[in-house]
């Protein structure tokens, strides 16, 4: 995942202009679910245009838009919902910091959802409008993620989801894109649990890149997981008549995931740092032991070695007394074992003494 | 302990759904207290349906749920006390963030009490319902670790317990899990002493595996004791009529003591992050160290060796006055030690100027 | 660029003093568009005199100021708007904190506009002053980087311009300076990752320096970046009669814009500051390697050096038995051989068993 | 001094329950002082309830109790002055946290001296309770520290502690314990210099363990100092009638001495953890050089010994022009020197351009 | 500059006593401005006393005593002014903390004025004394710093300073002190770009030890300008009737300037922490370099002189074809030069591969 991520307009663009970058990689569909205390409909729409006719009616809809959004549907569902441009804006530039924002009679959220397939960590920008009785959810990926909660609505018979307003609707959307950070983590605590035991018994070049890559998506999901916990909190806040005060309890459970997702978060980038300070201390203690082995070995055969050389040398003056006279003694050649074995006793007590062997 | 160690449910799943992982492993037990100023009433249960008949008349109620919960029984008290879904949810999915939650006419408090037996740190969650006159408590050990306030409150005969209100009750509980944390934090800090020794002294590898383990524990530990202080904190700010304006001397106790465990907590963790820069620095002396004996030996022999070396050359031709006459030499084995011996001198000299030797 | 960029009077200098250190580089030039309903005039100014009739009339008008500054031309300016001292004299001293003044009529506004360029950070400090219906802006630099609005406004033929406020052309233009962030982070994204790759791969001093340059930019950057985002906040705080309701909106847009690009900037930074401990760590694990090479070769080979120069030595004493009789031996030399083939192998086991090979 | 110092009761021991952990190792002595305007009285007593004739008639009464208090006593002194269990208990249970307990008509304070001789440092419990016309002071030294202030009372003659109020009574008391910080953070400055000088000079392992007391005696110290800067900050606010507004201005001056020692104290750990980076930085620069010596020493001789080695090989086949005849050239010895010399060169010649020599 | 600089009398001295440490180094001398519409007069005073004449009339009047006081003057100050006992002897101790006290009909203020003259960072205590129509300012400083301010008065012929209040006059003079941070810190940013060139291309002993230097002195220079800041929040919240509405404004200027130099010594302190990472880093990189070296020519050269060695043994035993026949062959000596040969060539390749070369 890039560190800069976000898609913007180039600097002096007039607010609201809706361009997209490159071809669309996912094929776009739009599903709308409308259900009162007397059941379920669900269709499957070709363009936003089909909205209005549920709109008018005192049912719930739910306009849930998977794929790659083009900038003639986004106008045109604008039209049809009354949407700011500024948001549509910000819904198709995505790699947008989680808000709220509050328009007269509606509710616009950015959140990010994450979702972690073992190697790549994405990002997914999941935007919603909550008006008085629909909600619209964008969301870029082609699969829908909020498959769960359909299936939920269908199964419980609308006795939880028609009795209460459209907000539990948006709390059941929120909580699933909060939780989604728990697998997420759950994930990066078995890497961390992974990392340490290889750090510990065989540190290598492959670990401390494992630790990097490990700290660098921390931080990213942090970067977008903090503004989503006030998101919550704004809209907790009830200044606005959207949320029931009997759906606040369920926002408050929401609140208390998200702030346990951060402080999970924020103590694996706490340990994260701590694994590189290990594996320097780890690397440097192995250094440490290596120059221990070669300054043992070194140093208890280099003065052999140089005993032997004196030993090699041809000072061959017969008429000299001086010329190496060991050379030719009785017991000369013992003698020599005698000091080299002497030196080495000497060297290992000393190295005994230093506590190196 | 692992870094990630919450129970949760996937993502979308309805709230309030009571799902375990696994059997059961540790046995249930319920025990109830009745006590009015009249005397004390012990009872073990076999279901939460019994303490029915103990509601309705006017005595205080506590019930100790001791062992791992199922479903079955958590939705029968949930039942007698008309307890809220999510919270039931939070009971079973351990591993929550310590929290109080304030519903009509109930709160709802988590917290979290830290065990160590020494090698092995475990952090059990403690989840508290107090009504008007009943208090819930409950705890996945078997073995129950609140019989010293059932053993005071057969003691001292309901002058404490009795006269004050259930609030009172709730403190001694709240007061032993929060105390639970001194002997905790005082055999952590025992360790950072011995550490402490061990790494100005004989610096290895354990030591640095065992300073990681230090940080890594308190690290989970300060997750779970920093929302307790909260907790601590929400109940005394007294915006619901549960605590009495007497027992607040109490909590304000606890609510010191906590937070002093908080402080102790975070200069421990500061010491352990310093002792790895100790570790890494004494690591980088002892090399420093070796280095040098090896370069003092290494560069007094290698001169000496390659003297020696140049003397064992074989150019035997004794045609020519160039062929190495110093072989021939009356003095010149001597000669060769006088060179030695000063270069010799002359390296200890250099080595001990440079304060290396 | 430098860590002290700011220029400031010798402390002790009355406020209010305009003085300019060395000659203008820049060739100024004044650009005046007054827009209405019915349309935008353009005027290329010889002096800030000229302005004079164009507030007057009901028109709003933009006053644009690019190059560097004179102080005649300012006190010129600031007689005819009537601007305060104080506030010519920040425009002057460039390298100022970005700020608000509230006049009692009229608001300054400090604002830094980062441009990069690939190789260099330049910041341009942008001064605004707004009035009940102008607006002047001096820029430093000689091109107008403002271009794209004067664009817009001559497009959407006063469609937005002419029917919002002043206010609205003040936010068009902080949009654009604020928004200036966007493609530098982008760069320095790009920067980091190629650094990234860098640093796992073949760290060299040159990695080093740059990571250090990226850190200082960064810094730098930040400094002025974090007081742009308050200067946002105190104008949408609204206290001032100058920002219409209907213009904050837009207002809220650019302060999260604002946000992005700080949260950017310090997860930039953190990741630049964790790049040096990778750095560090990665050039220890090669060292370490560098190491254990040279003590295998050492290790082995010094042993074996010794023991071929121990049959080097000359002991030729035909009379003595002790004299290296191996020397005569049959199979002396194989069995040589063979000892140092041993001596090979078992060091090369142990280097095995530590896991050096 | 330990990392854990607090004295606790065993989690679930009912709160105010007084026992001593070993056997009072400091006597006790109990020194009263009643004075008026009229004068100064001073009593040594037996017993607390000696006290009780005092506290009668209007005068102002300051009881200090010295040396380790056993439960007997306190629970008479408790009885004497009605103080709450809980309070007794922390003063019996001593390591507490600096805090002010407000109860009906009276004060309770802790608060933590600091006590350095230059060896060691010691962090003394105060507790203080203050009434309407009275104070007492629980010091757990021999020796009475505040001795000075009862040299004030007596010379002074109740000029200014008979005509205000107990509560500058309480202000000496704290004046002097907070300003006890001082000399202690004056012996901790000088030792930082020294340690300074060492670190740049020379660097050893027992200058690494002075920094790592240091930090460790700086936490500890930070770790009682920051509250006790709450501790006037609560008293100050002036909730209670206790503290006269003319006293104020005084406990204004104590206050901003605490925040300067929280200051000094939180600069000399930041200095601390900077020496420890310094101390690495030192040892890498020295290993780095003793390193170059090795090199340049290893370099130039290992080349120079292997030609040494070349020519004392023994190939003596007569018969063949291939075995050595370099051996045998009449300029064969000078030309191997001149080869060497010219090895030398080189490398020197290296080691320059490296700037390693 | 010493990491401890405060004066401060001994714990449990009396508050306001006034005793100086050792004799006075800098001479004293009063200096009084008494100015009014009509004209600006100055004296030179010998004694406190003199003032009086001046305070009765309506003039304004600036006393300015330069060098250090003793207490004898003080007292005679304090009796004519009436100031309070606590002022006075922060006058006197020197090292104070910056801090506003508001007194009845009087503010008193000390500051902090920092000095640098290239290698020493000096920090000069001001004290102000601030009341209807006087101003009292004390720097111990034997030459005034603020002639400046005095020539001003002089030129603009009491247009600004004697139509505005006093207060006019304390900002002018705080005006000064603040900016006095400026010329201070571009040198230390001048001081940073040269270590940082000196960092990456030639580290030294001398590097990390201006680095230390410069720390420790942004580090102290911190310490006194974070509460100068809060003295000009305090004066600014204008909660005393002796700051006027019309002289704000140039307070708020003078709040934007100690903010600017708060933000850039954080910047510098920043950078100078990373450079210590740097120099660290730098040094192991150095270090590698050296190794690599030392390794390749041992790695090369420790394996030809074992072969070299080989063929220097003496096994000479004509009777056995096992004693080193190779010395005889007819290509032996070319045979081993082959051999030497390629050992080399496979280990050049070696380290091609590894990169070492």
């Amino acid at each position: 995942m890039a560190y800069f991520s976000k898609h913007y307009h180039s600097p002096g663009t007039a607010p609201g202009t809706l361009i997209v970058r490159g071809a669309a990689a996912q094929p776009l569909s739009i599903n709308l679910i409308d259900y009162t205390e007397a059941g379920v409909e669900e269709h499957q729409l070709d363009s936003p245009e089909q909205c209005r006719s549920f709109l008018e009616h005192d049912s719930r809809t739910w306009v849930q838009v998977n794929g790659e959004v083009n900038p003639d549907m986004l106008r045109n569902l604008g039209a049809v919902f009354n949407l700011h441009d500024l948001a549509l804006e910000d819904v198709i530039n995505t790699g947008q910091r989680p808000k709220v924002e509050l328009y007269d009679n509606q509710v616009f959220i950015i959140t990010t959802m994450p979702v972690y397939d073992g190697t790549r960590l994405e990002l997914v920008q999941v935007s919603l409008f909550m008006g008085k009785n629909y909600l619209i959810c964008l969301c870029p990926l082609a699969e829908d993620p909020f498959e769960p909660v359909r299936k939920r609505m269908r199964q419980t018979s609308n006795v939880r989801f028609a009795t209460r307003g459209i907000d539990y609707l948006l709390y059941a959307l929120l909580d699933l894109i909060v939780d989604a950070g728990f697998p997420v983590l759950e994930q990066f605590g078995d890497q961390l649990e992974d990392l340490e035991a290889e750090l510990l018994e065989r540190p290598s070049q492959q670990t401390l890149s494992s630790i990097h890559r490990l700290k660098r998506e921390l931080l990213i999901l942090r970067r977008v997981l903090w503004p989503q916990r006030e998101v919550i909190t704004t809209l907790m806040r009830g200044e606005d008549e959207f949320i029931h005060t009997e759906t606040l309890v369920y926002f408050r459970d929401c609140h208390d995931h998200s702030i346990q997702i951060m402080e999970l978060l924020e103590s694996f980038r706490d340990m994260a740092t701590s694994m590189l300070d290990i594996y320097l201390s780890s690397i440097s203690q192995r250094t440490n032991e290596t120059m221990r082995v070669l300054t043992i070995i070194a140093t208890i055969f280099i003065p052999l070695t140089f005993i032997a050389g004196v030993y090699g040398m041809n000072f061959h003056n017969p008429a000299s007394p001086w010329a190496m006279p060991e050379l030719g003694w009785y017991y000369g050649y013992p003698m020599v074992w005698a000091i080299m074995i002497s030196v080495t006793v000497t060297l290992v007590w000393f190295f005994k003494r230093r506590k190196w062997m």
